[in-house]
């Protein structure tokens, strides 16, 4: 199976080194050449150039972004979550597909998910599941990183985005499981942001997550099909009663609840509008680029915040004595200040590079 | 006023410097035996001592932490937080006089709101509201300090958090009118957070805030008295249906919607009972400690990172670049991770105190 995928250019699995034939080495220009030409190949493998641990790898990488910035942007950012089950997978094909032959336009899916310990990779199920999209030569889908924490995820795939828009991907899906705090990190990089919900047993809509509700846009009910249908508008309903008691967010767009069946494809066309109404409206309130404006300065300091905690961390003083000061203070022997103090000093006492 | 009200010494206002008599200097002990033995005027100067600007001052203050923490712990910590003229200042009047006259214990007032520019001190209107408790014995209020950023101030109210505990407050409630990220910053060192709404004109509960309501455990809709009684009963139903949408939270606690009256008195009871219970649940449960050691670790590392942030943020270099490496990144000119290592570049290359 590896191998099949691999002969699909858009869909790039991170294999064991030794069974790989190295590819041959290209220099930036070819990186950025190939990118703006759209070469889904070129573009996988400067994606996972920014991916690696080789801080030469991640020199040549930052200058293709930077190369990149400039013809980036111009796409419709939109973020997708749901709790497994949810047929977040379906959806993203479906929504695929509708962009694909409908409007003809390309669309890239990133995958913002922490790794899979098991496998050692990025989590393949959903995957194996989108073979009409990954199919596509209008589709470029990518796993997520394979490494790093997860600051680092969200950062590497912002920058896949950048190099995604530069190489005329118009539509670009990013989505999540929801881990940790993966919904806010990438509702923080796009647009629009969706969530992917089911009929409970009862009016409950089931799963989900505390303080995600709040950052959706729009609410989809899936499933929305067969003898699921009365089930399915029901919730829809009540997810719009929930959804009326939160005001208009800055952007003045209220959020909606809507159904549709990713299986038989009914409420797709309807699910895009919604994005296109809200990217109109956005556009014209001058809120789109405030965001896109406010995401990026947060971006820089985020960048800086990782920075200086890297630094801060990898201090041999500091390494040696955090995690013994940590239980001194969660078992209230010493106070919170006092731990930091002690740690922040032995940082600051290590000469020039600290 | 200010005159009458520095007479009741668990109402600390700053004043002009030049206006105040230059109190006795206390030493450590006198400052650790005054708080120890409940004395208000030298909790209150403890709590000032802290919010000095004066490194000499904050060394002091924070051994007396450190002599008090052993002692620390012992309350109930209650956020509150709802819009301007939910009847934040009544309600927080009506419990406390609920716990002072029928319960018989003391309860510590502490506010978290940013300075008002205007007045150059904490908003002080909701303090006027409060005189009944003000004048009591067994209640010490403390507004905002009136300086420093926000993060500054959540670190103080913690701090105050803990020397108010070793002075025997049983009770503590913190509050906030719910600028910027506070409500967020509040829930992060309660054990039980409660949001105050209104009835609005129709079933839609007036202004909550997206992002709140699903940080509280439970929503009181309060001035349900007379003629107002049948929409306030209203849109508790309403409030319990929405909350119904939300998983239990961590501690296994559902959250409530209840009614009340601060004016009246109606529901004050029921409401403490609420907070009581989820005592009990979390207690029984093993959350309650589980939560205050995660806050306390939480509270380790936002130390520690402002700390960096602040050594990083006050280097010369650093402080020169800023602003225009900002605007290029937002303008799309530089990627964030060059302007970032441009400017962690400048404040490694310091030297020692780097």
């Amino acid at each position: 199976m590896e191998n099949a995928l691999r002969e699909k250019p858009g869909c790039e699995i991170p294999e064991a080194p030794s069974a790989r034939r190295k590819p041959v080495s290209l220099a930036r220009e070819q990186y950025i050449d190939g990118i703006l030409r759209g070469d889904r190949l070129i573009l996988a493998r400067a994606i996972t150039l920014m991916e690696s641990a080789r801080e030469a790898d991640r020199e040549i990488a930052e200058r293709i972004v930077e190369d990149c910035l400039p013809l980036s942007g111009a796409s419709i950012r939109v973020g997708i979550t749901g709790v497994p089950g949810a047929g977040k997978s379906s959806l993203i094909e479906a929504l695929g597909q509708h962009l694909i032959l409908t409007r003809r336009e390309k669309v890239a899916v990133l995958a913002v998910d922490p790794s899979s310990r098991l496998s050692g990779g990025s989590i393949l199920g959903d995957k194996t599941r989108m073979n009409g999209l990954a199919a596509s030569e209008l589709a470029f889908i990518r796993p997520s990183p394979s490494r790093g924490s997860f600051g680092g995820v969200a950062q590497r795939t912002r920058e896949a985005m950048l190099l995604c828009e530069a190489a005329g991907y118009r539509n670009i899906l990013v989505e999540t499981v929801g881990v940790g705090q993966s919904e806010t990190a990438v509702r923080d990089m796009v647009d629009f942001f969706l969530l992917i919900a089911l009929a409970g047993a009862g009016d409950e809509l089931q799963g989900i997550k505390r303080g995600v509700m709040e950052l959706a846009d729009v609410v989809v009910i899936n499933k929305a099909d067969g003898a699921n249908a009365p089930a399915a508008e029901s919730a829809r309903g009540e997810a719009e009663n929930a959804l009326h008691f939160f005001p208009a967010s800055a952007s003045g767009w209220k959020p909606r609840a809507l159904a549709c069946s990713a299986l038989s494809g009914k409420g797709i066309r309807e699910l895009w509008e919604c994005v296109l109404e809200h990217r109109a409206a956005t556009r014209a309130n001058g809120w789109l680029v405030r965001s896109r404006r406010e995401q990026t300065r947060q971006w820089m300091h985020e960048t800086i915040e990782q920075g200086l905690r890297q630094r801060f961390e990898s201090h041999p003083g500091v390494r040696s004595r955090m995690t013994a000061l940590e239980q001194e203070v969660v078992e209230g022997r010493i106070t919170s200040f006092a731990a930091a103090r002690a740690l922040l000093d032995l940082y600051s006492g290590s000469g020039p590079k600290g």
